[in-house]
């Protein structure tokens, strides 16, 4: 269901030649509802790929701001090609594939968003692309999304889809694809998310952008950022439903939350998800921070896949924060792994011998600096024979 | 030879019962110069093992500036176990380390630097330690050097030893460990570098810190900071030549550069080494740290050790450097990999089949910014299955 769950939406995948496997690669989710609205969050990256650069000007330039004729309704995704660092052509293509599903879908190409995914540095194949466009736009139907959750897939394992019913009867669905190059610091991958709520696009920006800050952006399977995150938000008011601002913002977190789990949950090669908590920090700038430096920490990251409690390798990155971000005292530190206190005080605390960690994909690291009462979360993976076999082999 | 090329110095190495192999893991160096100097140069990770904190002080407190009975004379390395993060007790270990060491070469106890390496969060076999310290004191010689290097080293497949002969006849040596948990901002790892030249605390510390800052500071194997990084430098005085200040830094760094060069040669489990130079930067600053996130990314890395010229992910490591950091224009940015441009203005340059990146262990990528006039290398290796194996497998 994914993208179509909620009311006034259509979706529909087809192979459009991008991928060497000739499986469809090419998403088209367009809102029907009658009282649309949009919100995107992309990468900060400056190699920004051209379809973050075509869609983040169509959401946050001045001519879309509270102009209803405006509002971007239908995204195009493709897999096959990240269409980054491709220069002034690979921003026309771009521009041409917004300008080809406009006029298939009787919209303005302002009002289509462009995201890709895949090899950086190769132009995609447009003859494929635009022909698939177009028969994509001619099969939308109200059951496509599982179809096209599936299509914007790279190294996914399985398609990653959410969906919600709130109070009321409004609903949330959304697909998201991302197994690698995931950090945070991104907006995230590609996701769309759809609601029947009615809101408008301020609202809806503010939400996601709030909602994105405490999922997507708190995730880090391989510390690598990537050029094409785009997550985008359509509302389609079709339920006639309006959710303050409050409840929208917590319901489009619960659906981030769960699709940004699932990509950390498929990530390359990864045999652990590690759970990185800091609790009791001054601030939870500074908690983010070390738990940010611990989820980076290559060290440890191997350690978590030969299940060894290497609590050293975690304070070794942990001290690595500079004190003005993150003050705490070392010699006060704790240090939890799935809840045997391995490190007290800065020093030996109980045997490594009593923590198991092969009996379940999640491992838990607490970290409690004893600074403060501020906390916060990183969610990333170990690193594994596979992830160097997969990444050493991504074919170019 | 190692640090004992240079006059005035004597080493010794025994085995003291903290590998598990048996193997020598115990390396004493002293000067026994007509007027010795000594400086050092730390790990800034908060948390410093004990025996760093032992030694910081000597060095870098008051009570040692400008005295010379107070000169530290003697530095006792150990392989086999970190003594960090174990406390107070920890921090009695060290201490009790140097006071043996005094005794058995009647120095004053903070005459003595100490420095360790292994497993974080373990207690040293101080039983062992204490008598291997005795053993080693009266078993000095001026030929100790080559002994001495091999006691200290963990992972490291060789020793890493450095000589140089300078114009008018004074000399250099010195030995260093390291193959992994080498990253930037720290000192570096354990090295002793010796010279007999005639200089003074002061100097020393200065010629030392500069010429760590453009050697060791410069290379990143695996993104993490040691919690024992040590590096010190002794001078005898007993050549009887005081060169210039920038002569004894011009040659602190020429020594300090092959010690680095031989760690990222013997990096854990690399199959290649890496030099990514920035250049073209606004600044210096900003040249090295595009050159770290760079040597930072671990799917780039995956793709040098898959022998793939992936640009792609040069660009998107690069492009996560704020613009106030290093200002440049996305859309000028030229990549060569091995001589080959396969990036050119941002976009797709020469083609990535004429890269061969199988033929030699050394890869070079250069980065052209086109945003001004400076310039800086880092040293880094690929990220391969035996590093994954040496690291989820290292014992506990």
């Amino acid at each position: 269901m994914s993208v179509t769950y909620p009311a006034g939406f259509q979706a529909a995948a087809v192979a459009a030649g991008q991928k060497s496997s000739g499986a469809p690669d090419l998403a088209v989710v367009l809102n029907t509802g009658p009282k649309p609205a949009a919100a995107g969050v992309f990468t900060p990256n400056r190699f920004a790929a051209a379809p973050v650069q075509w869609s983040r000007q169509l959401l946050h330039s001045e001519m879309s701001a509270g102009d209803d004729s405006s509002t971007p309704k239908a995204v195009v995704f493709n897999a096959g090609g990240a269409n980054a660092c491709t220069g002034q052509a690979g921003y026309d293509d771009s521009a041409a594939t917004a300008l080809k599903a406009a006029e298939c879908l009787g919209l303005k190409p302002t009002q289509v968003l462009i995201g890709s995914t895949g090899l950086i540095g190769k132009r995609l194949n447009m003859e494929g692309l635009l022909a698939g466009v177009a028969e994509a736009s001619a099969a939308l139907t109200p059951d496509g999304g599982q179809a096209a959750a599936e299509a914007i897939m790279t190294t996914d394992t399985h398609p990653k889809t959410t969906r919600m019913e709130l109070p009321g009867g409004w609903r949330i669905g959304g697909m998201a694809k991302g197994a690698g190059m995931i950090a945070p610091g991104m907006a995230t991958l590609l996701v769309v998310l759809t609601t029947d709520a009615v809101t408008d696009n301020a609202t809806a920006q503010q939400a996601l952008a709030a909602a994105a800050e405490l999922t997507f952006n708190r995730i880090d399977t391989d510390g690598c950022m990537s050029t094409n995150d785009t997550l985008v938000l359509f509302a389609s008011g079709a339920s006639g439903i309006t959710p303050s601002a409050a409840e929208l913002t917590t319901a489009v977190a619960r659906a981030c939350f769960d699709l940004a789990r699932q990509c950390v949950g498929d990530a390359e090669g990864a045999s652990h998800d590690i759970a990185i908590t800091v609790k009791n920090a001054a601030t939870e700038a500074g908690a983010l921070q070390v738990a940010r430096a611990i989820a980076r920490s290559n060290l440890f990251k191997c350690a978590v896949f030969g299940n060894d409690p290497n609590w050293g390798r975690i304070l070794s990155a942990a001290g690595t924060v500079p004190a003005d971000i993150a003050p705490y005292d070392a010699t006060q530190v704790d240090v939890s792994i799935n809840g045997v206190t391995v490190c007290k005080a800065g020093g030996i605390g109980e045997s490594r011998e009593l923590v198991d960690m092969a009996a379940s994909r999640l491992v838990s690291v607490d970290v409690d600096l004893k600074a403060g009462k501020q906390a916060a979360t990183i969610y990333t993976n170990d690193l594994t024979y596979d992830y160097v076999k997969e990444n050493a082999e991504y074919p170019t």
